[in-house]
Formats: C-alpha cells, sequence, structure tokens
C-alpha cells in the first residue's frame, strides 16, 4: 500500500523536475496527499483529489495526478485545477491561489460521469477498445514521441504547444511492375 | 498573444526543470525576453533571440528556444549560445560568462540564410517535404524515442550523448512458400 | 576525455532535473565522481561506480548511470543504490543513509559476471543480436514511448510505475476478397 510519506515523495520529485512547487500551506497539502492515497486504494491510481473520477482506467485517464491539464493550468494560471502544483509566484505569496476554469473537456466529464451508472463488464469492453484509438504523436519541435488519443496540451520535453505536434504515419507501399 | 510574464514563466519552468537557471543579469534577461517576444510575434515561434531566423518553421527548427545546441552547450561552456540559460557555476559568477563558439552547423546556417531570398510558396514546399525526412531515433542507454531529421545531441532524459543513439527500423516480412 | 568537472556539472544537472540531490558528503561524492570517471574512461560509458560492470554495453546497459533503478530506490529509499542521487530527507539528514537492497534482478547481475569470462566476439555477436529484442513501451497514462527490452521501473516524465506501461503493436493486415 502506498503510504502518504510516498505520495509526498513522489510530489515533491515531481514538482522538483517540473521546475514547480506544491502548495505553500500544510494543512492544505496534507488534505491533497489524503485525497491522492484514498484514490490510489480506491481505485489502483492516483485520480485527482480535487475531481470526481469514474474509477473507469481509461475514462480517468487524463485527471490521474499530474493530470494532462497541469502544465497548461501552470503556465497560464500559476497553479494546476486543484493547487497541488503551482509556480514560484504562487509559491512565494506574489499571485494569488484562487479557483480556475476547468480545461477538462467537458465531453470527457460527461463520458466519466455516464458511466459511474454503467455495469462493469461494460466499462472494461470500452476500456479494452479505447486503447487502439491511440496514436503516435510527435513535437515538431523537439522531436517527443508519445502514443496518446491526443496530443498532449504541452510538450514536456520542450514546452512546446499542442500546435506544434504532429502525427507519426507509416507509410508502407507495395510496387508491382 | 504571449506576454513577458508568460515567457518568463516558461523559461523559469525550463530551466528548473532541467537544472539550470536563467543569466543573473537582470536587464540582459529583459532583452532576451522581449526578443523572444518578438520573434513569436513575427514568426509564431520563439526562434532565439541571438541568431537570425529564416521564417521557415523547418529551417528555424533547430534554433527554436530552447535550441537543440543548448543541453550540449551548458555541459561543454556553462551557458547556452545566448547565455539565457547557465548552469550554476555560471549563475554564482564562479565561470565567468563569455562568448561561446557557434554549433549550429554551417549548413543549416546557409540554408536558413539562402532561403530569406526565396518565395513563400517555395517555403511551404519544402517545409512540407522536410518532414519526411524524420526517423524515429532511441536512445541505447534509457530508451527515449525521437522523431527527428537527426538524432538529438544530448538524451533529454538520461543525458547520453549522440553517439548513443540508433535509428529503429521496423523489419516487415513476406514469406512465400 | 571527460573531466570529473565535466561528470559533476552532468550529475548536478540530472539530480536537479529530477528533482534529487547529491550526496551531502563531499569526500563520498569525490569518490564516486571519480568511479564514474574510471568507468568511462576503461569502458566507454559511465557505468556504476558500486557495481561490477562486464565490460559488455549490452549487458551493463541497466546500470549506466543515472542507473534503471534509481528512480524506484530513490522513490522507495530516499536514494539510489551508491547513494549518489538522494531526496531531500536524505540531504537534510532527517533521513539515514545506509546500504539498501540490490534492485537489479539476479539475472542480469549472473549474466554480467558470466561474460567477463567470455571471449569478445562472442561478446559482439551478442551485442548485435540483443538489439532485437527491444519493443515499444509506452506509459498509458502519459504517453511517454522508450523502445527498450523492457519497460522502464518508472515513467520519466509522469512517474507512473512499470505495471502502467504497455507495449505497442503495429498490426497491418492484408485483406483478400
Amino acid at each position: 500500500m502506498t503510504s502518504i510519506e510516498n505520495i509526498k515523495r513522489r510530489c515533491e520529485a515531481n514538482a522538483k523536475s517540473h521546475g514547480y512547487f506544491l502548495t505553500p500551506d500544510p494543512e492544505f497539502l496534507q488534505n491533497l496527499f489524503e485525497g491522492l492515497k484514498e484514490n490510489e486504494e480506491r481505485y489502483g491510481y492516483g485520480a485527482c483529489p480535487c475531481r470526481l473520477a469514474s474509477g473507469n482506467f481509461e475514462w480517468d485517464r487524463d485527471i490521474i495526478c499530474p493530470c494532462d491539464y497541469r502544465d497548461a493550468d501552470i503556465e497560464e494560471f500559476g497553479q494546476c485545477y486543484c493547487a497541488l502544483y503551482v509556480n514560484k509566484d504562487v509559491f512565494d505569496g506574489i499571485k494569488p491561489m484562487e479557483p480556475i476554469p476547468e480545461r477538462r473537456p467537458q465531453a470527457k466529464v460527461d463520458q466519466a460521469m455516464g458511466k459511474t451508472t454503467k455495469s462493469i463488464s461494460t466499462s472494461s469492453e470500452t476500456a479494452e477498445t479505447s486503447d487502439t484509438n491511440r496514436k503516435l504523436y510527435y513535437c515538431k519541435i523537439c522531436g517527443y514521441v508519445a502514443f496518446r488519443e491526443e496530443a498532449p496540451l504541452k510538450c514536456p520535453i520542450c514546452q512546446a504547444k499542442q500546435e506544434m505536434f504532429g502525427e507519426i504515419v507509416f507509410n508502407i507501399g507495395i510496387k508491382a511492375r
């Protein structure tokens, strides 16, 4: 079982490795760690402690912490949706922490919420098939490659925007004489 | 439009996430941010503020900041070509900031410079076709995969050198009995 | 030739970029840098200074520093096998540095050790062929792609565990009417 200590260490290392900070309020931080631990125990993965997860891995994938939206939110607002991860200005109190808009597309929220009333068997089938929707995307600037349903909002290596991603297509030709 | 604030935050996060620092001279730093902003507005991408960009994305790709040469330059000289990104010794003043040799191959400089006199239509065609020159490279040490025209000078994950990269080749065989 | 200074800078940048620290004992640290330098000169790659390398690149690949086991060891024990890389608790002395179990599978140790008594020609052949055992793995959470013999123990981008990795399989179908 994952301990709070483990989660704390993982979040700290992840923040540092991306140039971020953890929220400066120690009590709030402890609550977020506990939320992550609860989700890990309940779902088997650390879904975002500030959003409602469906329990279906495929449908929650974008909100597994650090979520798909974190880097774009930190760039725009100085903090992620939860304010677990913040930038230096928010950490230093120069910029106030405040509620930010939900960047997760409504369609994903609806899918996840609809899902909670469906049977497990359906969900497994969906989980199975949805992996086939992944494509190989590459960053046109640094060449970073990711296998996802959509290109990431930001390149984790060079911070390029989503528009800078292209799809890798394999052309296999057969020539007949 | 990208604000100076946004560029500052992006550079700060990128420096931290790679273990680097931004140049310690605040006035010089401000000039570099303004150069990046100007390039973003002029070209649609943040070409290096210390080099002459062509305006053709494909030909400038290697000098979009952080440029392809940064990590190798910081390892060898403690700073990138611009000195926007520096290492701890340069940041602390233990090592002086100074002009460093241009690591960008002369052929790339010539291509970009020749380009500025050509018509836009030609440039789009070139941009189109040059993407087909990309290959899948992998780091033999950590397995990192990039889709580029050449292997990166350093692996962004484990810092292995370019010589440690190999090309991924797919063998598709058809057997006839 | 790689200088101690170069190795120091590389390790420092790598530690920062992953949210880690270098061991706080300066004398011990210097010994580790010297061990890395010796290995780079002897083998052409910086094999772990605390393990016995075989000299065969393919067989030592998992113990080239930073080794394949570092991130998992730091998450579990706060330090890598050598204690070259440590987390904040160990760096600050809150957690003592101590010997940790070897995470490298015994089969890999045996292979590398058996190897030292074999001839170079055999080793080159093995090195040649073992690259064909690599597969494309992807992180089911963030989409990170790596070309390796096994999925990494932790995703270098989002820190997901090895179980979260899947294999990318290309289906090329030929339909006959």
